[in-house]
């Protein structure tokens, strides 16, 4: 068989916390983990270019099948030479199946065993998404790791339900490593589901495992259950993957959900929330997330977090960045932007030294503390 | 008297034209002349960086007095140490007065020999602007160059009223003059009124004239007569300016304008047009303009302009720049608005390098059959 295009280097266990520092290689350059990918939905990460991105070390982004299936479609990102070229991104890229799309933006679906027909959230449209499709779609984006095509049901979801779920994403990884055609160029990732079931997850994992994806994401989390349940099902199912695979935790990117997820055994997260927020004038500091349109900025001069190195720490102040946002100025969200993305990939480096160090547990506590996690209700970024 | 903080500096003339070529001095630097002034209305010229602004060789931007007043107030700007500071953009600024937004924005006026009431476009608070008031904000704000109050009489207009408002103006430039208290670090430029009648400008210019400003713009056009009256009234208005001050034809900034301007001894030229127009998609080539959104760029994966070297056009392609303004993704407004500047930066390049070579009037005719503007009924930009 081909040497496979995704490839983990395990480096070390943190024996404070069990925590693993690694490096994934793939066709476009590699990256230490744990990692934080930032979102690329449309084949861009909102108002950032990919120098502001690099800027940052940002050695991964996540771009989304569903998205761009619809607009542009997979065939002109293939006739402009495939995702990177097309975005000018010549680092590496990770796309979703679209299931999650599918049953998060979809009002009208119905899931047969071939696949799932819904609507296109856009204009209506009847469409049809199957494991095969989904391979389709991303083996002519081209993106350097792919996932499998699932289903991802809401939370909390019946046993039965769950199970009967479990056992056909098993069939629809399966199906989809084989219409994977790209296999020298892409790796394709299982993901295991289950739900809060410790036997399902099981069974889950164990199917994928039989099938031998060069990675297994474990999806159905943050979605809307609460942290411990999170945890929970994190401390059952990362032992049950095997070492040498990377580990990629679907759609989490609060600062204390990446740490104790670390903590957990797994090496890769992506979520919107850092860019998102931003948008709102929402940022991350040290000392937890601040607003930047509240008044209390007006002629605060200081930076968003006077320990940033980031380009809008460096140069910017919250009365401007205030300013900016009041006034709806695109600068304004680049600024917050910059920052929160700059914020959680400096805080994974923070993370993999601490590993490095032994002492992942000890940073836990600091950054908690100073953050404010640990005030009564406090929230979770 | 201390020295004047804008000094011109006249390089030559073209001999086939008249067209100076020339360089401004500022307290923030220097830049040739004839030059194009991106504007950036609210401390921000939109969506774009300081660096990006500096990477395409922009030696000065344009800033609103009127809508920094009204947010974030030019006490929070003088406050964070003036705009320089609060925007972090180390070379030149410009800043009008706020004449023109009291005329073009507000419904509700009244003008009187003391100043002008209206209401604030935003909330519809009574607001008072003045000679004095505008240059305390403009004082405050600490741009280089400070525009006098003036009021912008709209095309057409009555002789009779054109008149009265010349005299009226007049008298407010040498309030402003009068007002201004940081003479030796901010230069005062009087604006010229006068509409269409020759007559008016002499004696506008002859007013202003005597109170000896480092700079003369000429105010009034570009609000909607016809190219040949503007040409007209440059062609009699130009002449009665000192040689040895720069001159700046406000509002104007479409490719076929700035040429005629430049060979009609006009140096400083500002305009939204080039942000506005790329915030719709619509972009200059050499070769007329394009609207990114038409659907025939789809599979289209050249640059916009395969001779323009600017970012946009060096790493993306009209597909993806399509892809992008359909989807409302901010990077796309980027892409368009950092090609448009760099697109007249550029031309007024080429239109400082064809004085130079004494032959602006060839380099007119070359422009104008390539870009289109020799077409029958041939849009203006």
């Amino acid at each position: 068989m081909a040497e496979q295009p995704i490839r983990y280097e395990f480096i070390k266990e943190c024996k404070q916390t069990g925590a693993r520092l690694g490096k994934v290689h793939t066709p476009h350059g590699s990256f230490e983990t744990p990692v934080f990918m930032p979102v690329g939905t449309l084949a861009t990460v909102k108002t950032m270019s990919p120098e502001e991105l690099k800027a940052m070390d940002a050695g991964i982004i996540l771009s989304n099948t569903y998205h761009l299936w619809l607009r542009p479609g997979q065939d002109i990102v293939k006739e402009a030479g495939g995702l990177h070229k097309f975005m000018n991104w010549d680092r590496a890229i990770l796309t979703d199946s679209g299931g999650f799309q599918v049953f998060s933006l979809s009002k009208f679906r119905n899931i047969e065993e071939e696949g799932v027909h819904f609507r296109n959230h856009l204009n209506g449209d009847k469409l049809f998404l199957s494991p095969e499709k989904a391979m389709e779609i991303q083996n002519a984006l081209g993106s350097d790791i792919m996932m499998a095509f699932d289903e991802c049901p809401p939370y909390p979801a019946e046993y039965d339900y769950m199970k009967r779920s479990v056992e056909r994403t098993s069939r629809w990884a399966e199906r989809c490593l084989n219409a994977h055609n790209r296999q020298d160029e892409q790796g394709l990732f299982g993901i295991v589901q289950g739900g809060e079931y410790e036997d399902l997850r099981t069974q889950s994992a164990k199917d994928l495992i039989s099938l031998d994806f060069p990675g297994y994401a474990i999806g159905g989390l943050s979605v809307g259950e609460p942290k411990d349940v999170m945890n929970r099902v994190l401390e059952f199912t990362t032992p049950l993957l095997p070492k040498d695979k990377p580990r990629y935790l679907m759609g989490v990117g609060s600062p204390d959900a990446l740490i104790d997820g670390a903590i957990r055994g797994v090496d890769m997260f992506d979520c919107v929330l850092p860019t998102r927020i931003a948008r709102n004038g929402t940022v991350f500091t040290a000392e937890g997330r601040l607003n930047m349109k509240n008044a209390k900025f007006e002629r605060d001069f200081r930076p968003i977090d006077e320990e940033c190195d980031c380009y809008t720490c460096k140069n910017y102040t919250r009365a401007y960045i205030r300013h900016l946002i009041r006034c709806n100025e695109t600068f304004g969200l680049r600024l917050t932007t910059y920052h929160n993305l700059h914020f959680l990939l400096h805080l994974m480096e923070q993370v993999r030294q601490a590993i490095r160090e032994d002492r992942l547990g000890d940073f836990r506590e600091e950054f908690f503390e100073r953050y404010g996690y640990n005030k009564p209700n406090a929230k979770s970024f």
